[in-house]
């Protein structure tokens, strides 16, 4: 019987639903005699869990000498006990990688020093990082099987099942990021079997084209055979058939990603672990590289979280939680709960591996609580606590401080109180786990605009391109939304749960490239009453860049072409002229009968139309923006009362204060959030499903500061 | 007589010393029956000057036809009249560029249309953007000269010297800001005289090298003359040679860029214009590349300015000024008074050009007072009032409201009432504009740096690079220093002017090259008793990447190599280790008689030493940082202490907070910042000459605020 599961709204814990309220704390650097004060300190805050690594350099510090408990550093089975008595979870994290600020990310250093082919290499077969291995390479994986062999008879030990207190197993850390933050994607031709016929890359592209001739007519080459295709280094792509290449190695990596996650998965289960198992994404914008691991994986015994961190170095653009730390938050929970779980943060920033810039507790508070308001449904502090050690000489810091809560020597820090406080309302407000956000419109996600960065640097010779769809969902769509209190929530367009969701307008941000069975999901989702608004273009190619015109077909053979006139746009829209930045197209082609909302000035060409399709209805519209002016409000509120979206739940009369609204169903709550460093007031009001109005409040709120009120 | 000028220490008004504060005011855009209000409500909030574009698309709306006064947003005149009888001063901006958000950027589309052989190229030949023009092209500048004919004598007519308003005159607008921003530098091969015989390019490689051989030593290459040598892309340099063809063209362009300034500038001078001539960098990055503009116009005639914004649209990094924007405004404001002008902000931001993110009271008056604090001595407030109109169909948008202080439509914003408490304090403090910073330390300056971005954007062979250490300066020395309270000066290591600032300690990071005039100058700075830092290497290259090893003979032929051992730097700096991030070098020489300071802890190589000589000392350290830990802090401090530094001016016991003072030799002002969007308190004390304590208090400072006293 597990003690800490989850289904797709919640964590339940101990048979009940709540927040899973975690915080990472490394017992190798936390002085031993101090390891139960700190946790009674963070039950007491209302802390439910504690997570640590289980650093393999440190336990394996030469080739084949492990070591455990023979000395206070390593003695991980006295921190479990301790977890035990204080009452408190464990999310066991043992690696492979664990990074942490350790050499190596974690690693012994004698396996990257001594077995160099295991490293990972770039496009041209260069080593870009001594500390970034090849997942798949078999030497490496051997090392990790003798790790696991010693390692996860202790997690066996002290997990649930057998009365101990580890609840959930870490595999890996942040996958992906030792290669794309170091370097590139992985292209070490022994693992990633390039060059070798039958190699897992060869069998890769002849699942995907089947014969060599219809490679070589994407690829515009003549390879005598699969094993003879070199994969293009992402910058090199000028050509679409360069993209191609490019982009079919990327799906080659994450696939190979999400089969090393499988193979270590399997390895804890070989080894007899039953706990679910963890993993998380290295950012919010690294979560879709996981499409293929849920594949593998499923919801039921794999949770993903993803990692939220604000501020982490100087280097940084922002200080504090801003409205673009807040759309990140927001798509990543969004993501998370599409792909079927309740959205956890594995590494929510308890501080910062930099003393400066700091981090206050008022910032912390802020970000904590809009992830609430956006959907976090678990979460665990990145760091907890820090040490005052460099145990073992694995890390690069003495004193691991971490500016935690629990400072590295000891001391408790003011924002431990902040934290206790943040406790107290999510088990007070605990129906909240179960909330939803209480949406206006649906945004549509198209899984492969949100990984498109690597093979869509450049739109080359595409009308609009992968990438800027994906920044026009987040700086436009999104951020108008939110600043005229139009709250959105996310639809998964590579399912059919979107046919079951027509009570509400989906907006789909449209770029050349759309799969054949997404552009069939939206004829459907349309022909069914989904009222479909998709901006700026209609795409005329599937996602690997052959013709498919399914969406435009059904559109009475509309195509797009970029806009050459100066001035566009209907007077409905409230704007008469292109503004600075902003890109529109023509439509070439309108369906019968079409009412047309938008032509170019000049040139009266048609930039809008809006199109009934019996009781569905698809407006189109050839413009996009990054939310900067009144006018992209205009545009935007436009398109939504064309697509019958009605009153908001949510009406705030200051567009630079955001208010949403997450309900169960029986209780509800509203979120007004002030995501600037500077004091500002707004005026809230919030409708019931009658129109009727539930609350009208006044709201002076102090710079990053998200006020509460149950309605 | 002029009635506005400067010295370098301040400008000077109708006779008096006090800050110039101008705000930009567009009569083209602000409706003719509002004019007279809006001036005269600037001049009852305390301004002292208005600035203005004058588009030459306005005026000149097909080629050959001049408009002036024939409709409202043409009546230049009248709006001088009002500004005279305002009893406020005008800096004209007749461009040829102005920017501003018009089409063009403000030239008339007929000329980038028409004449397209004037347009800008890439290092391929290619346009990059059909608005950016090459400054130098004769044909290009015979259409200036049209304009300027027209224009000029409206200018003179309403000048101060005829009784008018017109105080200050400028030419263009952020000086090649058009090529960098959209493309590269300019390699328009009629303009620059590329591939011609006895053309500007290879007359201006002829005076740097000499001889073709000599030429072609330089490069590795066999070109036959100077007139064959075809420049290289920025992105193209794989050898030190590739890098040094880069860097000859950039000092080439930035020569080309002053031939420019000083033609335009000519240009008014010969239709009569007796004013001072103006001109803006567009941001504190690009100050450095008006270098040898300054060798031209000198600083009495003429001054140049910064840009300061800090968020323009949701793209840029942060919402508000933060300690990082502080930092780009300190340097900025000391490279120009480095320059031998008061430091000037003629665009400081009066709202944004996005309505989202906002400008807000709070984030606007801590921009304003942190620029104070770190020596602005007059700024123009971009724009002080916007206006709701697009005349003439000449920009993107119908309503260049700008979030100003008074709005489009004539409102008054909460931010007009901020600005006018900043100028109460500016007008209570005149004094202040005579003052100047108190400094503990001096950072050396070596301009080569700070331009070095288009040249060094990798570091190729180069032990360290000269981006590197500009970034070091900027993220490492200056950071650490202002958490410390330790406040730098700058220093240009280009002047004599160091060797007569003895009493300070003086800091230079250092790359691989230095000049040889700059090595030469910091050996007599030791020689006659100066207290010289320098971190990371000793240089051994000059400026130009040949050999020059000044400094290098200078203390016993000490050479850096790349620290290889895992461990490093002595106890007394109270670091045990490398720190992630931060790179270290270890000296294969040392002084005889020189006391190491830190050793690399594997090998015992040198990492840093202490040298005196006479009077003179040189503290060498083999270690650069970005300010993240503590440890940074404790280096910082050892360095300082160890060149003699003594107590500081200033005590802050809160790290994240900024105090500085600012004296005028009889009267002194605190600053204390937070730059941060969360409250914090802070224990401050001042130090007067004999150590004596002039202050201590203790402050709560809230979020973006920044606190006077008087001392």
């Amino acid at each position: 019987m597990n003690l800490l599961t989850w289904d797709k709204k919640s964590f339940i814990i101990d048979g009940k639903r709540g927040f899973l309220r975690s915080g990472e704390f490394h017992y190798f650097r936390v002085p031993k005699k101090d390891w139960k004060r700190r946790l009674d300190l963070f039950k007491k805050a209302g802390g439910n869990c504690v997570a640590t690594y289980v650093p393999w350099c440190l336990h394996e510090p030469e080739e084949g000498k492990f070591l455990f408990g023979d000395c206070d550093e390593r003695d991980v089975e006295t921190f479990f006990k301790l977890c035990k008595d204080a009452g408190l979870y464990v999310q066991c994290r043992p690696g492979p990688y664990v990074y942490s600020e350790l050499y190596c990310h974690g690693l012994p250093r004698w396996l990257c020093e001594n077995y160099q082919e295991i490293l990972a290499r770039n496009a041209k077969g260069e080593i870009f990082q001594y500390q970034s291995i090849s997942y798949l390479h078999p030497r490496f994986l051997a090392k990790v099987a003798n790790w696991y062999d010693k390692v996860v008879p202790i997690i066996n030990k002290y997990s649930v099942d057998n009365g101990g207190p580890i609840a959930l197993a870490q595999v890996d850390n942040e996958l992906m990021g030792i290669h794309e933050w170091f370097g590139s994607l992985d292209y070490n031709r022994a693992s990633m079997g390039i060059g070798v016929r039958n190699g897992r890359y060869p069998e890769f592209l002849k699942k995907r084209y089947g014969r060599i001739g219809f490679l070589n007519k994407a690829y515009s080459a003549k390879f005598a055979d699969f094993h003879k295709v070199m994969p293009l280094p992402e910058i090199s792509q000028k050509t679409v058939e360069d993209r191609r290449r490019v982009k079919d190695y990327q799906d080659f990596y994450f696939q190979s990603c999400a089969e090393y996650l499988a193979i270590l998965s399997i390895m804890l289960r070989k080894r007899g672990v039953k706990l679910p198992i963890t993993h998380n994404s290295g950012n919010p914008s690294m979560n879709s590289y996981f499409h293929e691991t849920i594949g593998y994986t499923g919801s039921k015994e794999f949770i993903l979280g993803s990692d939220h961190y604000y501020n982490l170095s100087q280097d940084w653009d922002q200080n504090n939680p801003t409205p673009k730390y807040a759309g990140k938050c927001f798509y990543s929970n969004e993501m998370l709960r599409l792909y079927g779980f309740p959205p956890t943060i594995f590494e929510l920033p308890g501080g910062s591996q930099a003393a400066w810039p700091p981090s206050l507790p008022e910032d912390m508070n802020c970000a904590y609580m809009l992830n609430v308001a956006f959907g976090m449904k678990g979460f665990n502090y990145y760091v907890y606590t820090g040490g005052p050690d460099n145990p073992q000489n694995i890390s690069y810091k003495n004193n691991y401080d971490y500016n935690a809560f629990v400072s590295g020597d000891g001391k408790i820090r003011p924002t431990f109180k902040m934290m206790e406080g943040f406790h107290k309302f999510l088990i007070r407000n605990r129906w909240l786990a179960e909330a939803e956000l209480v949406s206006d419109f649906q945004i549509g996600l198209d899984w492969e605009q949100t990984r498109s960065h690597h093979y869509f640097s450049s739109r080359g010779d595409f009308l609009f391109g992968n990438n800027e769809a994906w920044q026009f969902l987040q700086k436009g769509i999104t951020m108008t939304a939110l600043n005229n209190s139009y709250t959105p929530g996310f639809s998964d367009l590579y399912s059919d749960a979107i046919l079951r969701e027509k009570s509400k307008p989906l907006f789909v941000p449209t770029s050349a490239c759309m799969a054949e069975h997404v552009q069939e999901r939206l004829v459907k989702f349309v022909k069914s009453g989904g009222r479909l608004i998709i901006a700026p273009v209609i795409p005329y190619l599937d996602e690997n860049f052959n013709p498919c015109t399914v969406l435009s077909k059904f559109l009475g053979g509309a195509r797009s072409e970029a806009g050459t006139s100066p001035k566009v746009i209907a007077p409905a829209f409230k704007i008469g002229q292109t503004l600075m930045r902003d890109k529109y197209f023509v439509f070439t082609a309108v369906p019968r009968n079409a009412e047309i909302i938008a032509r170019a000035q000049d040139k009266e060409a048609v930039v809008g139309f809006k199109n009934k399709v019996g009781k569905g209805t698809v407006v189109a519209l050839g413009y996009q923006w990054h939310h900067s002016y009144d006018e992209h409000s205009n545009v935007f509120r436009h398109l939504l009362e064309l697509a019958g979206a009605g009153r908001t739940v949510v009406t705030c009369d200051n567009p630079n204060i955001w208010a949403v609204v997450r309900s169960d169903g029986k209780r509800s709550m509203l979120f007004v959030m002030n995501l600037f460093a500077s004091p500002q007031k707004a005026n809230v009001l919030v409708r019931g499903k009658a129109g009727k109005i539930r609350i009208a409040k006044s709201f002076r709120l102090a710079p990053m500061a998200v006020e509460t009120v149950m309605i």
